[in-house]
């Protein structure tokens, strides 16, 4: 665990943030591009070589301080037994969605069988990198998962999903159980591997109302976090109408979307809640100098205590790699006043 | 204009709420259904007979108190002369998206020539209502009309708008210009043949930062919604981060989407700030007893003071109509306890 990363887990003050990028190993990396022009986007997550390779490229290239695993929130259907596909210019897509209970995996398959080669990559991340920087683990939360089990594909605004609440609530309810279930054994074999961060992305959750995430999803939330001893963050889109429950799910750290300010985020927390955010991933297709303006901007809000630098969301993939490396180097030239 | 709904747009007191419904008059109506198999939408929006018979459907079915003209965000782009198509299972398709300053229309024409149709059917509806219910006209907000100028056809993030804004920000300034002069003679015009209430749909604003937002869009809206002398509206999702910034736009109500409990939203504007909502759309597709519930939720805790009784967003193309009878008789059964 690289020491800045883990004192402001720990709402520690650090002179400057620690700093990595959502989605920070992905197309606008020109050796990913070439990577992924021999191996599919499915090879890539299950071949541990290139996914090490991949994982460590913005490492090695911009020096961040995290380095998340390369791989996919919906690896956790391997275990599941649920296949899937990824489509060019849709996403993933699930051929045979799920419709009623017949249609539900019945348990999960060992994690060391099903997803070994993500027990082997966090395994030479964390050996590789040692305290240089934080190997950081991954799931993909219950809601946002389920979204696509139950559209088959990619959605605008999850209303298929959303449906299922009102019009079948037992099925709605066992299959975010059954998809809780697998993500606690599959962050706890994270974590068993070589993880020193787990971040839960329920990405899409933000669209229930605040009293939905409240009754159905906050305890699920708990649950996968509680599963295990490293630090955790929690990201979830959409959610500042009521941000305080996010700090309700028990992480270590919450991850700011960019649609509000970041002092204003911590404001509603509480100063005792550490952040993690939240530039506009847009900003990064700027000019340089803006960059370096509202990064700092983003630093000097977010305070000296507790926080982690990072886009609001991940990486455009349009971003020029030699923007990011400014945005890396802003962070790593902040120096906080002492007082 | 109903009286109930003067009455709450005034911020004042009323026994129970007005209600409407956004995007009320649509597919799930069989009627309306069996209309758009005859015409297409765009002769549906700009043939006043036919017009004029769907905006209707809600109130003759339902008795909503607010009717809103059957129309189109995008019929601003006749005056400006930008041709666009919808395509069956994408939506409105622009094929000479704007990329460069050639491409922005220099002027709109007089709207009484390019968008008769819309001041005719407003001149029905308000004929006919009376002040049995509000006629309400509306338009597009500024960035959710120019995220399909530019991108050319609806997009997830509105990365290409959102680009726009950080890589030619002088082209960004002035498509928004264009489009928010149309917009001021637009609303102005509707307000001249019979709307007694406009809404401003920036449905897509909240994508933003809330300091683009501040600098970029709010005076826009503000140029907008103080051309007009009748009661005005304010929607846009996803701003529950800065509510606040909606009600320095100088609109008469901010319509809250339902990702915020309603209550929080009325004390984050201020008591004086009437609002519109908020019941997720979804909700509609649940049992009878449900609707009944939630719906009394929403009255309940928006409070008797300037509420209007809304989704906090359009009716879903799958309701079913007799659920949006519970939603409006629950409206009209309610009364607010006196103190």
């Amino acid at each position: 665990m690289h020491p800045l990363f883990e004192r402001a887990l720990r709402g520690e003050k650090t002179e400057r943030p620690p700093v990595w990028l959502m989605r920070q190993a992905g197309r606008y990396l020109p050796r990913y591009r070439e990577l992924r022009s021999s191996y599919t986007f499915r090879e890539a997550i299950s071949t541990p070589d290139v996914a090490t390779e991949i994982s460590l490229l913005p490492y090695e290239r911009f020096g961040v301080d995290g380095v998340i695993m390369y791989s996919d929130i919906l690896t956790i259907l391997d275990p599941l037994g649920i296949e899937y596909r990824i489509e060019s210019g849709v996403g993933p897509v699930i051929d045979q969605p799920i419709n009623n209970h017949d249609d539900l995996p019945d348990g999960f398959e060992a994690m060391d069988t099903a997803v070994g080669y993500v027990g082997e990559l966090l395994e030479r991340l964390s050996e590789t990198l040692g305290d240089d920087a934080t190997t950081i683990g991954f799931a993909g939360g219950p809601f946002t998962v389920a979204s696509y089990l139950v559209a088959g594909e990619p959605t605008k605004s999850h209303i298929p999903l959303r449906r299922l609440r009102v019009e079948a609530p037992t099925l709605w309810e066992d299959l975010l159980g059954v998809l809780t279930d697998a993500t606690v054994a599959y962050v706890t074999y994270q974590e068993a591997h070589g993880a020193e961060v787990i971040q839960l992305f329920d990405t899409y959750v933000g669209h229930l109302t605040p009293d939905a995430y409240r009754e159905w999803i906050l305890p699920l939330h708990q649950q996968v976090l509680d599963a295990v001893e490293v630090p955790t963050i929690i990201f979830a889109r959409g959610m500042n109408g009521h941000l305080e429950d996010l700090a309700a799910t028990g992480a270590d750290m919450v991850s700011i979307d960019w649609m509000i300010d970041i002092d204003r985020a911590r404001d509603e927390l509480g100063p005792a809640v550490p952040v993690q955010g939240n530039l506009d991933p847009v900003e990064l297709l700027g000019p340089r100098d803006r960059i370096i303006e509202a990064t700092n901007d983003v630093i000097e809000r977010a305070g000296p205590r507790g926080h982690i630098l990072n886009l609001g969301h991940g990486v455009e993939r349009s971003t020029p790699p030699e923007h990011v490396a400014t945005f890396v180097e802003t962070a790593k030239a902040f120096t906080h006043d002492t007082d």
